[in-house]
């Protein structure tokens, strides 16, 4: 990964924010811009060098995944330690006050208090909103292709699905076979907690894998992810039961073209929202849209859940590299729901669809 | 769960501290007070009442799962949703400001500036800490009911990792198989990324299980634990591969005898500190003490780390019915590296130890 080019065009827009420094606490900013996977941490990023503070757990381990910074380590808090070091920097370097920016979204009101007790006078705070992670939106070559990795190996776990999806299984036993597949090969993780969703549980948009058993015949939503070199994956499939009613069939079509639409809206210069308004527009022409009770999508990468939300109301314009889902959803409380999630990711010209394999209903 | 007590005790703690209200926004404390486990919300507890908002996609679940609180579904931030409500009872409700307390440790700096912006004249912010989390510290008998299950539950992945433990395993697939085990036998997932740390890499704290294959001789810390109904279990054993040399076997015995002394440290008015004094001289006795790089534990329970810290410096004093890991280390950088864990639970006249088997080395 191109340690130094991130932190190179991170320092171009320090100079455009008039900041001297940033003080990068979010972990997975950290790790986006020095390769740091461990979980305590702070890096300050400088005009002509950062630094990575941690603490003695991760010696072994910054020593052997930091690139582009130098790492301290340190007894105290590596926040506050930063903060410190930063001071005594200020203080040794004439008379200029430094500006160091911090992530305001992520730093909490306690640890920001803390900040302004370990600030030197030469030191200036200011607040930042999504620096890094605004960069974090464009995915690199490098950052795809880890990506396309991830997304493969969890397509592979829906086969692990299919194999164990029968009536009367609990829906935990699917997850089960499910995660063990992917530990199997290779995963670091799930990217978020399995939704085996099943009966009128697949009404629940965030059904998590539960001691339910499967019923004979509905609607099993199956949510699920890896993660892999850190980076993560997504996708949705809901099959079917038994014989599909009629209602089943037609709301199922209906949220497969609704996701079709709105793959085909993505592509470079349109709007997130644009994006959404194209799957929900679908879901109205079929009576549908007020079952869908979430947004469109989100971007994927070293987070689950990341810049851009494809949403409405939304101002985000896609720019090739972008990673996002495309997944929506309708819900019909107390009876049962659909979902269907790729990835896609946007291109020169429109967008290809990362997430292998065919979307037509699946009557087990 | 007693949702209504906590609550009650809860609000005792608000009239202490001259507040009207508390705004809770950390899942785990919302989960505590209310039993809502969803990934979004904020629970708004009142002298007189309490109220969740959260938004479209857990309708059916906080409906399900919310008790002793009411339930009000928002199209916006729940967090604002929240305050803007709060705003309107203040106003509604005669002359008198109302002072809402926030979790300084939890809330960031850019939704405690929203906040702000959200904020009616009439209601007045006011920083608290842990209001909730030492509350959490103390856990009632249905906790401790749940985690002894959640350990007993992680005890058997130990049985699934020695099954698999030889020679030549990769330490990822080792973690597949007591992360099978864990959610066949209906754990929700793990508390933590599943450390099996071999060879060299045991002498990392934090070696999450990697591509490494396990070598012929050598130790290997296994550090895990599963979440079972929202309660975590954390416990480390380390074995060793091949026949044990003399050193091996001697640090062994230092760490082992060490945590036997935190253990017996363990009574109610003892500080954490001396707690974690008594691991360290023991250490100090076998000239191992530098090499005991983190604090001797933690408080478990709805998370994986909480309040207490077990640490040199720290000054909390220990209470029938917290639960805290007792778990020294030593770390040889390059070389390898022990760590022993147990979950106790302090009881009127000392503690129990609530992870069961021996703790002799294990010589595979």
């Amino acid at each position: 990964m191109d340690y130094s080019g991130r932190q190179q065009r991170l320092r171009e827009d320090l100079r455009r924010h008039r900041l001297d420094a940033l003080l990068v606490t979010h972990l997975p900013n950290i790790r986006y811009l020095c390769g740091f996977s461990g979980s305590s941490g702070a890096l300050l990023v400088l005009t002509d060098s950062s630094t990575l503070f941690t603490d003695g757990r991760y010696t072994q381990q910054a020593s052997a995944e930091v690139r582009a910074a130098k790492v301290k380590i340190v007894r105290n808090s590596p926040l506050i330690a930063a903060m410190e070091w930063l001071g005594r920097k200020a203080l040794s370097g004439g008379t200029k006050s430094h500006v160091v920016g911090i992530e305001a979204q992520y730093l909490t009101v306690a640890a920001r208090r803390s900040l302004s007790e370990a600030q030197s006078k030469r030191v200036r705070i200011k607040e930042t909103a999504a620096l890094v992670e605004r960069a974090r939106m464009i995915k690199d070559a490098d950052e795809i292709q880890v990506i396309r990795s991830a997304v493969e190996h969890g397509a592979a776990l829906f086969e692990a699905a299919l194999q164990v999806l029968r009536p009367g299984v609990r829906e935990v036993e699917v997850a089960a076979e499910m995660e063990y597949a992917a530990r199997k090969g290779g995963a670091e993780g799930m990217s978020f907690e399995t939704i085996i969703a099943s009966g009128e549980r697949s009404a629940l948009p965030h059904g998590r894998a539960s001691e339910a058993t499967v019923a004979a015949r509905g609607f099993v939503v199956c949510d699920f992810g890896v993660i892999l070199h850190g980076y993560c994956s997504d996708r949705t499939r809901t099959v079917y039961m038994g014989a599909a009613t009629g209602e089943a069939r037609r709301v199922y079509a209906a949220v497969l073209a609704s996701q079709q639409a709105a793959i085909a809206a993505v592509r470079p210069g349109a709007s997130v929202s644009q994006v959404d308004g194209a799957a929900r527009k679908v879901l109205k022409q079929h009576g549908l849209a007020q079952y869908f009770t979430h947004s469109t999508g989100h971007g994927v990468g070293l987070e689950i859940h990341e810049a851009p939300r494809v949403a409405q109301g939304q101002q985000e314009i896609l720019r090739p590299g972008m990673v996002i889902t495309i997944e929506p959803g309708v819900y019909l409380p107390g009876k049962w729901g659909v979902r269907i999630e790729d990835m896609v990711v946007v291109t020169e010209h429109g967008c290809e669809v990362l997430t292998p394999t065919q979307k037509e209903l699946i009557v087990i």
